[in-house]
């Protein structure tokens, strides 16, 4: 079978640098060419820290393009440029696998009706790292049998935001599958304020801060007599590079647009 | 909507006493008999530790169950008894739920035709605990993007056999997803003999025996720069009754025999 | 070795009944006498639920105390009785272990010199359970070494307040060998509010409450590059009578009082 | 108060890197020199990725210390160059800090003999990762009161021996503590080889191999009713340098020589 030629947009930036790692070292794929804003007419080799001379370098996608015809675009730029990527990698005919949270609802409207008219897959993903999306996945599943629920998010004591992303998405996820229920005791008193925590829908959400942490999230389901506990922990940024990979290789065969991971996870 | 009228039989084992509470404090269940193997003709709150008068008790199911009329029969006796339970429950119409891991592949083939037959619903279930059945299943789906799987499970110290049979059922649902794979580095050595576990094709699993300790199980997937832990913690035999109400709510709407609570939960 | 010879101050209560079990079941231990505030004059096996024939049943101290000469008082009533129990107790001699969080100063200072002047031990705990006591210890030990720290508690969601005593007496005891920190990001943020938990003295405490669990605590410190956690998981209520076992074993040795179980642990 | 001067062995290696990050950015240090196998006579600027432009670079140690007078040494060389510094350093009346699990006894005998006759401090480590060698001193304790102990070791898949050298170093440390005990049941059975892990003198010890681990050990402590747990994790090398900082803090003030970080904890 001839192998998956991969364009990848944003090689320079953190996940981008994994990503041509990941394209240059899987079976079946084959990095054809990067978009960078800058490093024009260049070989991949050129720039520091890469090594391969076979990829070339473009800052005008259209450009880059009509050279090459890569069958699968991985965007991982900012939202306004990837925007701007994924309408044009549609209009070539080129699958885009697009790792953002910054589309807005009008924008994933207008992509989805593009990649439906022109009948070619396409991967919106907010979250490229598997065991968290399955996390999630398995705690709306489990929430149709446990009515009660608490989610505990661990990160390193740099983090601004509390409670995380992925812990209001996890909270949403389940929501969406169970009865509202305010849980714990109808009398219970906090001796010390913020002690239960937040209270999203009635779910009881607590963010932990230490330094050594890097990324955990626990999702805890209780009743008689037994809990079920759904745990993720990253350790580092490559874990996300397997959702990539898997995205990669579901969207050939894709004649739509898919938002989030867990809807191509079986 | 009328409720559901319940027979349990073996009342006065350690389930069956759960069972008879659970059937008497769900709204929509109404209990109307029990079978024991004593007490025929009596009113179960004639035994001790009961006080519903409106039950009957009977010791042969023949004549419990042309006097009155169930929905369900929920047995908890013996595999012995429970096969010629299920057997008599289907010919008179009545769909039974029953918790045993000792009917043999004959006698569930010949149940699954006759429930077929018949066209009413059955559920056989070795595990009632839905927490338990979820982390199985959850592992299950989650072995289609994790190559490495390890096992740990952990109970109270008077427990005879390692690894619990949750265990290796566990890791053979696994296997049946996943390509083989000899796990840990080729080159791995045990300076101490046992100290990477049983190994269930490739999959390791340890058996943690305390004092204290009840019913835990730990399934964690690693890939790089992630984990994904799915835990069980079963803390009192309340537990299952959660189980068998689904099982009594859902073998209503079947025409067929299901084995196994991981087939009927979506 | 003579046994030690104890008498059970509320023999019926839940704590009291696992300590009578306790008593007549541990080596070089004599159960003698009980004090009751009903049955006075009976025999312990005059009382359902309770067998040993040998046991007399009191419901006056002094009268206790004249006829029988026990070694050690366990008592396990409430912090009234349980305070003229003590007192009487010195005075006769008699070594009291007692469990209760009721004492004020006053009296904790009164009963101090009474122990010192009759030069005999007397024992009074907050909590009988040693693995909990031992987690507050290290704790304390740990927040020598590690700035950052914070506190998960997780019970039962019938629990009224939040965070649990143990939480709040955990935090103190860290609070007391460590430099005041403020944790966290200074510019940290809650998007809902309480996901950052509770604020003791700039540690944070998170109360987890759900159906199923009974009574645990986390304690985490991080630092860069790693994480010590400390937990205790209490099943049930038998695990406070190693507690007693051991203050039994050891205030035959003291001549002072001792107030809490972590102060005669080394 | 002047600055503790530090001379750093090693400086090019990984822990090296790490220590002269940590000596340059603590109050209260001041790295003055390294000893390294080449670049004699450079400034520690000269060498890739160091920037510190006043620290000499000598090849020689006796030249090093004639010219420059540090109070302690840091050696994180190899055993055998390490052994010939440390013997130098206390010649010189320098203390040392040496991080290696490679001195024979006779070594640390002879070491220990100049270090008392020199009446200087000096530190011998196995592991300089605080949170670690706590986990060990605690799991000692706590097994005065709980007789039955499992340890589970979590590390990357790439890890050749099983157990770990720190599982097993726990485990003779529980042992100095304990009875011998044979743990679980007398009859218990493994139905798959090698379920209840390694046996050492009673203990089971558990050794889990996953690809995303890094390096994680829990100690379990088991008795009625309760479990205590005492869990490490160890997410990057920098974790070691809180304990290398400890030492060069405390072997200022020590007049003997000191094996193990455990002895200088309190």
């Amino acid at each position: 079978m001839a192998p998956i030629k991969v364009t990848i947009a944003g090689p320079r930036g953190r996940m981008g640098k994994e990503a041509v790692k990941m394209a240059e070292n899987t079976e079946g794929f084959k990095l054809i060419s990067v978009l960078d804003n800058k490093n024009n007419g260049k070989k991949l080799s050129d720039i520091e820290g890469f090594v391969n001379s076979e990829v070339s370098v473009y800052t005008d996608i259209n450009e880059c393009f009509e050279e090459e015809t890569p069958d699968v675009l991985i965007d991982l730029t900012t939202p306004e440029t990837g925007y701007i990527h994924t309408k044009t990698a549609l209009e070539y005919g080129v699958r885009p696998v697009v790792g953002t949270t910054g589309f807005s609802t009008e924008q994933l409207e207008e992509l989805k009706m593009m990649a439906a008219e022109k009948k070619i897959g396409c991967i919106i993903a907010p979250n490229f790292a598997i065991g968290a999306v399955l996390m999630m996945k398995f705690s709306q599943m489990a929430a149709k049998y446990f009515d009660d629920v608490e989610i505990i998010e661990l990160h390193h004591d740099q983090k601004l935001d509390a409670p995380s992303g992925t812990a209001v998405k996890t909270a949403e996820m389940i929501a969406s599958q169970r009865e509202p229920k305010t849980q714990g005791h109808p009398g219970e008193k906090e001796t010390i304020r913020g002690a239960r925590g937040a209270d999203y829908e009635g779910m009881h959400i607590h963010s932990v801060r230490l330094p050594g942490l890097i990324a955990h999230q626990q999702v805890m389901f209780g009743a008689d007599g037994q809990t079920l506990t759904i745990r993720h922990d990253s350790y580092n940024r490559s874990s996300f590079m397997s959702g990539v990979k898997v995205c990669v290789e579901t969207v050939i065969k894709l004649d739509t647009l898919v938002y989030g991971l867990e809807n191509i996870l079986d």
